[in-house]
């Protein structure tokens, strides 16, 4: 197809989408995954309309981490409820460790059993993992991207600490870690650094007493009162999301924490700061620290990218031009540890 | 300095470490930590003698990993007195989560705390992550090799489950896991896949009494009859390092691992598939996987690295030099997805 033709089905597509059409939201992320160079092409030319100005909302992208055996799930489905009593439409990316064992669509199918099926405001997409252990897939942040275009509120759900909670940290404006009560391991995992500190800590299961109180009591201490992002001091809230209590006031904090955001115009500036990390990711994952090098380096690169403004798989393969080409001039020090 | 007295430099050490002497241990431990050219050289040079046949033991690896709170500093400190009861020598490379809080050194202070810090035949090196967020730093795999050297048997400590363990799984000759009591994480890790499955799962804390028993009744369910590697049935025990229990059959359980691994012939296979997966780890690490490609692709630089009976760093830094030249012929398909 000309290129002329792929412009004008980018623009109707990213008009379907912006719309919340469930069919266009649908074809639009199958599009992010597919990897023939027509699709790649319009996908690149879709993201571009989606990210210009014509597009934009205050959509809000809510990252939901924490052990398997937390309720994620159930806490989730009584979130979309709330949203949805709100009038707001919901987006949910759930990425599942890809294991032999679930087929990697555990997360997905549970929220669908939890929600009305029939509901057009909530669209729900599951993703596996796809072998890359310990991290999100590439797919996660592009389709962030065309779900916020549709939805009012979008969520990544995903099961586990680790680099994947990390990942969810570096692209959601909310982070929230759902601990699992009775379990120190949440408490230990703050404590030792290996939790990167959420903008939200909910305890769910209140319901089960004493256990989930001294959980929410020892989260309150791990944290103390350091914690701050900015102007926001980290709350630990508790929820029930069996006998449905707190989960509007978990609705509220999350809604709050991004109305600060929107305030202090931090958001737009976290979102290019997480797309040039994406790409940084990217290129580094094809030509490693010596391709990242011959960009002039890491800080460099992610100056560059923020300061460009353009629309990310542009400015990806921009770049990525640019280290398939072995006569680019070397942009920094290439003499690399040995390690 | 030139290259033929860095070469003897290289045989006297290595000949000191052999024989297990300390400061010799130290001293190239540090000497792989170091990123001068000389020191690297000199490093390249140690690790090939090493390596050659002339050095050559029958030592036993073990990685020794599990969440934190599992009570594994205490188990790791009861295994090490058995061992040393029998005569063992015993090195310990302790990798600690690199952390603001904890500084990184929390492992291996704690083992030294418990074990005998005048007993000549333990020695104990701890190694922060170093910002290596989710896997084990590049020198974990060289600082192995140099302490099987020098020791009988050489345990990597390590905290957490994700990357470290995987990476830890991918490095020991046999992979212990110890799972925390009460909590159910571990196995749903196992179930979900998220934990590979070690040679020996351990649930240490036998004295927690009921909740010992119920969460080694669910290990062994998890388990069931399907994991098994090669002629290995994983077998599930329950230790108290608090009371002195277990620890015997947990040693022998080790022993007898490594006396199959000999017996089959797998020890040395398994070690130089090991020692390809670093190699091509690190080039993938500063070149990429267009870099990878350039090489052949991963499998046929794996069949290669397996083929050549070469030291570690030698091969390491041949391959490293074909692709910071970039004339170098494409061995493969260069024309990356775009992720």
């Amino acid at each position: 197809m000309e290129r002329a033709a792929l412009g004008d089905k980018a623009a109707e597509l990213a008009v379907a989408v912006a719309r919340g059409e469930r069919p266009a939201l649908a074809r639009a992320l199958n599009l992010l995954d597919d990897r023939r160079p027509a699709a790649r092409q319009l996908a690149t030319d879709l993201l571009a309309r989606l990210q210009s100005g014509d597009f934009q909302r205050d959509s809000h992208l809510i990252g939901m981490t924490g052990p398997p055996g937390a309720g994620k799930s159930t806490l989730s489905a009584a979130l979309i409820r709330v949203w949805r009593q709100r009038g707001l439409g919901v987006g949910v990316l759930a990425v599942d460790p890809s294991s032999p064992l679930t087929g990697g669509a555990l997360l997905g199918d549970r929220l669908r059993m939890q929600t009305s099926d029939t509901d057009e405001g909530v669209f729900v997409r599951s993703l596996a993992c796809r072998g890359e252990f310990g991290g999100l897939s590439a797919e996660v942040w592009p389709m962030s991207l065309v779900m916020l275009a549709a939805c009012d509120v979008v969520m990544i759900e995903t099961v586990g600490v680790g680099q994947r909670e990390i990942d969810v940290s570096r692209m959601a404006d909310t982070t929230c870690f759902v601990a699992q009560p009775g379990s120190g391991d949440s408490v230990q995992f703050l404590k030792a650094g290996i939790l990167e500190v959420p903008h939200v800590l909910v305890v769910n299961k209140e319901d089960m007493g004493a256990v989930a109180r001294r959980t929410l009591a020892e989260l309150g201490n791990a944290l103390g009162r350091s914690h701050r992002d900015g102007n926001w001091q980290v709350p630990v809230l508790s929820t029930s999301a069996a006998n449905g209590t707190g989960i509007e006031a978990l609705a509220d904090t999350l809604a709050q924490h991004h109305a600060i955001l929107l305030r202090d115009g931090q958001l737009d500036t976290r979102r290019r700061s997480y797309q040039a990390h994406w790409i940084i990711k990217r290129l580094q994952q094809e030509f490693g620290t010596h391709g990242i090098a011959r960009l002039g380096g890491e800080n460099t690169l992610a100056a560059r990218l923020v300061a460009e403004h353009q629309s990310l798989l542009d400015q990806y393969q921009a770049f990525r031009q640019c280290l398939l080409n072995p006569t680019y001039p070397e942009g920094g020090n290439t003499d690399h540890a040995q390690s």
